[in-house]
């Protein structure tokens, strides 16, 4: 208790990176489904003051999603700086054919190496993690010594399990509504208390998408919703951190011309085809299902006889709306993902199109006339925004084929004076 | 020469599209090259204050491009408001396979349709297009009884081949070199003396990417470049013109981790697989190729023996920066290709890779060390940006899966009220 509050110079290895940090404190933010006209939108009404500096006198660019465009897959990789293919997360949800099981990633023990949180942690850092979901919780704590509680259960948070009592003290503001804006303004606003009490000097605040799902960029609630961001962000950096902003993926309106969801149904579709036996797996299935009725635009099918998978992606390419459409061998390969996690063929659709399973599956009246939702390749770009400049090295890294996972390199690697690196 | 100079309000079709002009100036830009990162640091550093509050009252989002993601193709489309399959521009060349011969298509004699601007121009508007590069004046005046000069030439024009004289002396400057950011300037410069001298009405400018392909967003030349388009930008907005902005394809930098051009030679490597005789074609190949070494992220390429199509795309998906291989009837369905004038497979690289012929086909060396280029993938989503809001109509059309060659229609009947449409 004597020890200063200041945070510790450190330098560590995670998964064949180093990680070099200045005594100063560090926050990488997630902004969940942010696609980059959010940004573009609300900056240009004057009402992201804070990210506009940063953008200025930091740096602004766009990187490369992981694959499915999900949620855990990208979380799962920005906490490792690794690609799915190595950490092992391709969506939330596989198929265990041993166990004929559809089984769901949400545990660490699915992760197939260690965190950037918990490598800081260990070489001394005080680690903070919030995440506004607390399915993500397990996943962003594997092994860390240090908080992580989630928003959604911030009142259940324990020191023996979350490395915190008390949360709702701590932040002053009750445990919010999942289905809100609140749940990732308490995200946030936690991680501001959370440094400025000194309980955490590195942290990483992953929000919920929540509002993306439900409003484009020019709504007027959306409009509010970044403004209230911008100025949790404004505090994270007036209390001198380093604040490296990215997002998982980012999000596409998915209704036809005429304001109806524009579903592909492959499961339906390959069924009628094969006569049965086929079994599609949407990996943007979880148990928060309301605001985008499990419809995305990646899904994975396993067929009754693995052997057709050449003429039935044959077949599916001449489908309006499936943009491609890969067997597992090279799914693995071109879209990075853990080939034995996946299913005989993997298809992704267009901007503006989803795959469902079948009409039974999804409940379409629950999204009340809204489907925006991503895990396609139009939801693969999103932003990066720094808070300080690049030193040169990192700048030209960052002309190349960047990645939202190089987000923590970036934050702190990225920002070092030349002299140490 | 008694008519008023007031623009008239006109309606006309092309292409199945209907056009709803008021009466007033309209402006379209094709800003070459134009990658969102461009406006996003410009605008960021405060040097693009038209441009921010064109996004800020009208409109900014970003719309998909035709593919391949070059410069005659999406001309081609924009201003017929059609894709390639249908205008039959694919890219700068095709290969003739009955005349055994590599064919430019800088001609409209490859153009399959009419033009919005030569529409227009039936209709009764006064139509002005400037192109920087000459090269794409034939295409875009195809038909036209208006004015249509590049920057490249402005001195050459003539009231029998132009539609004017003397532009040195309406614009007030000389003829600018091609390979400097004046040339794109020029062209915007001549869209503004055109419309305040009443020559036209109804304008389409389209500058060039030399300074794209040279320099990234951040960089002081590239600053001052779109400081300078800003500046002409507020001068069309102030003369009333409704102006919509958009890009033909994105830029980015194709350099290996050692700062070396990242090249697939795929017909070095194709012949090497089949024993020679395989033809690659590079449609970003054109006359200028000073700035890009005539390599892109986008390849056609004839075989010896086409029925081996399928086992040669096999192949190439294994190669680590090759994205995307279609054969040529998917191609030309999922990339919206004129299917004659293709080869027998397309291939697409990834976001900092290019692919080229041979090493003795390019001269890297010309380069200078800098590989900034397009055509693939990464380079098919660009910004849009109007200067006015866009109606209740347009406005749900712009979240689904909009294009840049539906700049014309969200310009004039985007921005109507909604009275008369």
């Amino acid at each position: 208790m004597e020890q200063s509050n200041q945070p510790k110079a450190v330098q560590f290895n995670v998964n064949q990176r180093s990680y070099s940090l200045e005594a100063r404190p560090y926050v990488v933010v997630c902004v969940d489904g942010c696609a980059d006209e959010y940004l573009d939108v609300t900056l240009a009404k004057g009402r992201m003051p804070n990210l506009q500096q940063m953008a200025a006198h930091g740096h602004r660019s766009k990187v490369r999603g992981a694959l499915p465009s999900f949620t855990n897959v990208n979380n799962s990789s920005i906490v490792t700086g690794l690609p799915p293919s190595e950490h092992g997360i391709g969506g939330n949800f596989f198929y265990d054919t041993d166990k004929d099981e559809e089984v769901m990633m949400n545990s660490s023990s699915y992760l197939r190496c260690g965190t950037i949180l918990a490598g800081a942690a260990n070489a001394g850092r005080k680690v903070g993690v919030v995440t506004a979901k607390e399915k993500l919780r397990d996943i962003l704590s594997h092994k860390l010594q240090g908080i992580a509680f989630s928003s959604e259960k911030a009142r259940e948070a324990k020191m023996e399990t979350h490395g915190i009592d008390n949360v709702e003290t701590v932040v002053g503001e009750k445990t919010p509504e999942i289905y809100s804006p609140d749940a990732s303004l308490y995200t946030l606003k936690s991680g501001v208390k959370l440094l400025e009490g000194g309980y955490a000097d590195f942290l990483y605040l992953s929000l919920t998408d929540y509002m993306q799902h439900k409003y484009a960029p020019e709504e007027p609630e959306s409009l509010s919703f970044y403004e209230a961001i911008d100025t949790e962000l404004g505090k994270l950096a007036a209390l001198g951190a380093i604040v490296g902003i990215t997002a998982d993926h980012g999000m596409n309106s998915k209704l036809d011309d005429n304001g109806q969801p524009n579903v592909i149904y492959l499961e339906t579709l390959l069924n009628s085809k094969l006569g049965g036996g086929v079994r599609v797996i949407l990996p943007i299935t979880d148990p928060y299902v309301r605001h985008h009725g499990a419809l995305g635009s990646f899904a994975v099918a396993y067929l009754p006889d693995p052997s057709k998978t050449p003429e039935v992606i044959q077949g599916l390419m001449e489908i309006d709306g499936i943009t491609e459409v890969y067997d597992r061998k090279t799914a693995a390969r071109k879209l990075e993902l853990p080939e034995d996690r996946l299913g005989d063929l993997v298809a992704m659709s267009a901007r503006n199109v989803v795959i469902g399973r079948s009409p039974e599956y999804h409940d379409l009246a629950a999204l009340e006339g809204v489907l925006r939702s991503h895990g396609g390749r139009y939801e693969e770009m999103v932003p990066m925004v720094i808070s300080h400049p690049l030193n040169a090295e990192a700048l030209e890294e960052s002309a190349r084929d960047p990645r939202n996972f190089d987000i923590f390199h970036f934050t702190t690697n990225g920002t070092r004076l030349h002299e140490g690196v």
